[in-house]
């Protein structure tokens, strides 16, 4: 059946314009002034933005840590991402050393398939480049569409892989037209510090953040950068938090480096007092790399604006403060990283960005879908408004006033990182592939609803 | 009449995709597959992109210079335009010292007025900040839209302004939301230069490259930043020639400044040596900042790719070569400075850029067109295939190889900078406001139609 | 007759040692472990450093300025100067356009001659590069040993010279073997600046700073690196205030330029703060540059250990609060530029630098003495103590506490700028060419006594 | 018994003066004009230079490498150092994972005890930092005097230390007063590089070049510099090679980290394409890390006149080329790494540096000698030419032109790095605490004169 969205404000990565869409099929098919369609559903957008949906490039569901595993699942987590404005999310697949890289794939198909509401793709973590990974890489991108390798340069014995492993991976990367990402922080280091704070008795949240000074996260984006130049690879650099790290980017695309670099919402808008906060509240901001001193968020916001920084991710990865956070009281190492945040990345972006002059409406679009599209082999199917992409849409009114709370988000996960937060805007009506998901605010999608997608290599789009 | 451009590969500045156009009084009004419309009448674009009409920020048209005039006025200037896919310009209203600015404007309109067949603006040069400027300035904004001012840091003794006015002029710009541009050359060491050359009885072309060195440039830039930073206004730096300029650039965007850069096809693909040309064709070559070692062209086109650099402009400034260009034989000091440039500026940017890999089709679209718009107050009237926007588009067909010469071309100027060089791709059909300039490879355009443009205030766009 | 230092630590830029010195006939004859020599006399400096004397390159003893005239001459300057461990000064002999620079050369000579207490030499000031100029210059270098020439890119109308100026210069400089200092801020802006303060009513002294911000220091400096590049010569870049400036030096030096920075005791230790000290007060601290944010003296301090920076000058320049600094009550821009630093030039360094672990006792000597000689001709006669150089020694004694006062100096001016300040050290008995000048902290010397100093050329020593 | 150096110009790292030294003692005892003493031993030094005697701080004397041992042990080697002109050597203690540190101190002192002809010290390899490491550490620095400890950041699996080490190293030498070395240069990625060239069959020398590029050693120097910020602590990074490292050194000096930089004369004069001398010639050039591509030698000739690079030391790890630089026949990786260079290091410096006009007389003091002591704990002991310092003292005649090669020189190696290599200057007469080691070119020396040095720690000198 065929809908007209009519009457809002269309914008892009580089427009903005009064007209309707018309969608077929769950393709945008026709844009223009006045739309008339017989027999098609009109959706009014009236004093409303529409945007193309929201593309998160990072998320954790359903994904086991240090024992535990993050509360939102498939279903939840892309609940919520609707609810967000979000219309896509792309997944890490963690692999085993030894183990085949397909099995890891199917364990995701299976975390994934009959859950998702809205659509995804996976990311693939390489951790060893043996000649078995070297033998099944291809494959992998070829049957499953799978175009980028997630490497580790921190969590020492635990996930992270050694240079030696970033450079072939780096290689294969090049060879295969894929896209390496990485954590870019000093793990051996980290692993030390962060031994000597316990040693000493510091074990409160806050040392999380002080065991990972951001040197150490520049010093690992150097180095990769550097790594890169040398394999004449690409490099997608996750959760850029500081200064130290922007300024290594900013370096090598002067080089004229394919390095590119994403941050996330809490990194622009929280900081590292946050990790202070009392009765162990400050559980709830450790993630990793962990929130810095306040003066990085101008940096970063000034970053995503001249195209130092390319990308918005969530890192969504949630745990319950009750249960699974607190399992850290006494030893700040066991707090499980990660919060909840892909609902909130989209509004965050708009509210903070947008309304505060840091962005323009057309570079909110940019770092939040299409740059995220276009990266990950993706677009134009999706990440635009355009004809013949997927009719992926937020009909965003930015006339609401509201506040974030965990008792009107739509993640399992007990606690918001924003709590009491004064936003303006809301993604009031999601449409993915043209079907409903979120209407008028409520939900009306269905788990399993949800494709996954084989993504193109990098370049290609 | 409506028509409807159909079968095309629509580009903008963040798409790709294929669709038909309807277009109607002038507007773009309907985007989408298989358009149909009783009465529009149908033109084909099979196999070709569909470009919004390039922008050309940076052209001098009938401008005296040295005791000569450009050979191209606004008729033949504005014909090689459309035929180079240019669909607007903005040209250079210079003043005197002393004289009302309104009489300035006042002639520029008496040159362009019956005879553009394209759309057109001025920027306004400003050489004084008295106290009757400050007072005719907002005037001026107001009545002619003219939001961009003109400074010029060399030609000393003729165009050139001392800091203090550039200063004054970056405060004044930021009060009243316009963008302040500048030659950047140090105007002091090369008055000296030249002297000492030619009291050397060094007067063949190449001396005017190398009087006109690349840290003068550099210096000068870096300079103009600097008072940006201190006024906290914005500028923008024409006809960016050299690394030593470029990183100068990069440097304030870094610290988050308003500061952006323009090159030029010249710059991207000719060089130093062509200066050197024998029996004094090297005079063809004579542009200010010169062209530069070959080195830089990877310099300058990495930063358009990366964002470093922002727009192209064409500095179209066209003199023959017999005639004119030879007042300068035995004193390089003499020879007219600047070159046809303003058909080929959108070619040469396909053809070296896109089908060469050093830019995708959407970064050639914004850097010829899009951000143009933008910065200069003409978006989304201009810049770019949206709804609502003018039907300024170019259908360009890729597969045509030809090669540049001043037999084809249209400028009245009696040379090529380009003869013989092989391109790929030509703007084979061009409207302006929805009514065809050039269709089909012939002029079917009339004088006087282009129209004069009022522009908004920068960042208003 | 002959004299031995005995039992004092001798402390030369690179050497630290325990032992005597012979001197004899104003040389030092030999240095060692118990010297002994029938009919010296013995000066004992048991607990002291024995460094050599000091040596300013940067004062303006009897000169004009803005209608006044600086309280010190030569007689009280040098006095205070030799009180204050400082051996030899290097004085500006400012010129007048048009008029032959050997009359200035005269005046300067006529100021000094039978006055000064210590060795003494002039710096000539170049506002313009006529073929006169061109013509005089050689023959000043020759018959008065003057290698170096100050150029000012502030004090518009007044001493300002334009780039080319400076460019001509730097020429000059390179053909012949001097150095070029130049005084490097953006006098167009700061013109411009001043006016509007004024303009607007701001008169007080802390406009002073306001009107002179870092960012035209660091513009300036850059500048005059850039055109020092080009010209390929040799540039001393005085007065250095600020991480802007240091940059650009550190930049030029990077590149291996022969580019030097010069910085002076009240840029390490005093702040813009202290222009707003009450009833008027802070006129006594306006300098220009001006006092800069605190966060400047650590980037200033570092300069010097790394060697990003060479030298520390007084740029004395006393004018009496009383009568001179109180012609700028209400207006900020008459108030006479400098202050008085000759005296506590040597003492701050050490007490600052030294005491409090920012510089080593060599790099001491270095930036008050030896580099300073090295690099305006002076050395191996003046600059440290070794065999064949002149007997110019300072016996200091690291363990007096004292405070610094108006009370106590022996300058004329009528204020300290460092009032009240606690300070380790006082060079309590200073030889100049063997001769007392200072004994246990009394004047012994003799006006006439020092000598004018024929300096050689640069990098011939 | 006295001895008098006379008539010779005596150079330190500040100074240049014409006179006569008297040594009693084995000590200078004074410095002087036309001394005279009865008894005393005259050295006549007319025409010569007298310099302090050259400090190496970087050999490595019978030393295992891969199955084999250097040539030159501490007897052979001292000679030849003598020779050249050095007066003290620090050579490099290795240790095993697990072994005390003492055992590994007592095996260096085997192989020097009665072997060496002058003074020596060590510095300690540190490979891990366990619990018994930790406690051992200040009493080796107690015990031995060794104030510096050299960490690995290459060689992976023999040598190679993790990050964790270098900063817990780093750690513990801040506490207790040492220095911490580096070899930089990333070796995860090396030893991935040097298999696969293997594997593809490139076997030959020059590969040794291309699997350790430059952009290895700037990433391992940033890398440890960062470390270094982060810890407070203080490096030393040996055998700089590249721009790319130089920047590193710069840049954190410029931040006013403790951070300092050394290079070799192998790197400041030849190049990568003496890897690709025929008939295996190119494995005398086997360096790590290896010879760059020239344009690299200004680079390291201007960081050393600037202050980027504060020392040079030669690395002396001589293996004969026939016998053991073979063994790499047909494997690049099976080459022992290292060259002779201890007996040309300071004639190199001198030849290519002081009469090339690239280094003063006084810089290069300044960087063979001098800063050497003072950074290892030397000075005042070592280092200078001054009253109280040891007798080390060399006499060199810068008039005679020579020609290196194997033939004349006097480590057992067999062949020279130089060979045919023209150069001004010979150390003609070389003292160690005032005995005579080389004579009129004579060596007069004993083995067994040399006496280990306990050194200061750092900061102390
Ligand atoms: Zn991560
Ligand atoms: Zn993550
Ligand atoms: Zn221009
Ligand atoms: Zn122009
Ligand atoms: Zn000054
Ligand atoms: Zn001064
Ligand atoms: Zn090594
Ligand atoms: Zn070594």
């Amino acid at each position: 059946m065929r809908k007209i969205i009519k009457n809002g404000t269309i914008v892009t990565a580089s427009d903005t314009y009064f007209g309707d869409i018309l969608i077929d099929d769950g393709i945008i098919v026709m844009i223009g002034v006045d739309l008339d369609d017989e027999g098609a559903e009109i959706v009014d957008a009236s004093g409303c933005y529409v945007f193309p949906g929201g593309i998160d490039p990072h998320t954790h569901l359903d994904m086991p840590f240090g024992g535990t595993v993050t509360v939102d699942d498939f279903e939840s987590g892309t609940i919520a991402a609707a609810f967000g404005g979000t219309t896509t999310v792309i997944d890490f697949c963690l692999t085993s050393k030894g183990a085949p890289l397909k099995s890891a794939v199917e364990t995701w198909h299976r975390k994934s398939a009959g859950k998702a509401v809205i659509d995804y793709s996976f990311h693939l973590m390489v951790s060893e480049v043996t000649d078995e990974v070297l033998a099944e890489l291809p494959q992998i991108i070829e049957e499953e569409g799978i175009t980028s390798f997630k490497v580790f340069m921190a969590y020492k014995n635990v996930l992270q892989a050694d240079d030696g492993t970033l450079y072939k991976t780096l290689l294969v990367a090049k060879e295969q037209g894929a896209l390496v990402m990485v954590h870019a922080e000093n793990g051996d280091v980290i692993d030390f510090l962060v031994r000597k704070a316990l040693e000493e008795g510091n074990t409160d949240p806050i040392y999380h953040a002080l065991t990972r000074p951001a040197v150490l996260e520049g010093e690992a984006t150097g180095r990769a950068a550097d790594l890169t130049a040398l394999a004449d690879s690409q490099l997608y650099v996750v959760h850029v938090t500081c200064a130290e790290a922007v300024w290594k980017i900013a370096e090598a695309r002067k080089k004229g480096l394919r390095v590119f670099g994403e941050t996330c919402p809490q990194y622009l808008t929280l900081d590292q007092t946050d990790l202070e906060r009392p009765d162990f509240e400050g559980a709830k901001y450790v993630w990793s790399p962990p929130l810095r001193e306040k003066r990085n968020q101008d940096v970063l916001w000034n970053a995503l604006r001249n195209g130092e920084l390319q990308t918005v991710g969530s890192d969504q990865c949630s745990f319950n403060f009750k249960g699974q956070k607190d399992l850290g009281l006494g030893d700040f190492s066991k707090i499980p990283n990660g919060g909840p945040m892909i609902e909130d990345r989209f509004t965050i972006l708009f509210s903070e960005g947008v309304q505060k002059g840091r962005l323009s409406l057309n570079k909110f679009v940019d770092v939040v879908s299409t740059t995220n599209a276009k990266l990950f082999g993706l677009f134009p199917q999706k990440g635009t408004i355009a004809i013949g992409s997927d009719a992926d849409i937020v009909i965003f009114d930015p006339s609401v006033e509201r506040t974030l709370s965990v008792d009107s988000h739509h993640m399992k996960v007990d606690y918001s990182a924003f709590e009491g937060m004064k936003v303006t805007g809301e993604p009031v009506t999601v449409l993915v592939r043209g079907e409903f998901v979120v209407r008028d605010g409520l939900f009306v999608g269905r788990p399993g609803y949800g494709q996954y997608l084989h993504r193109r290599r990098f370049g290609e789009a």
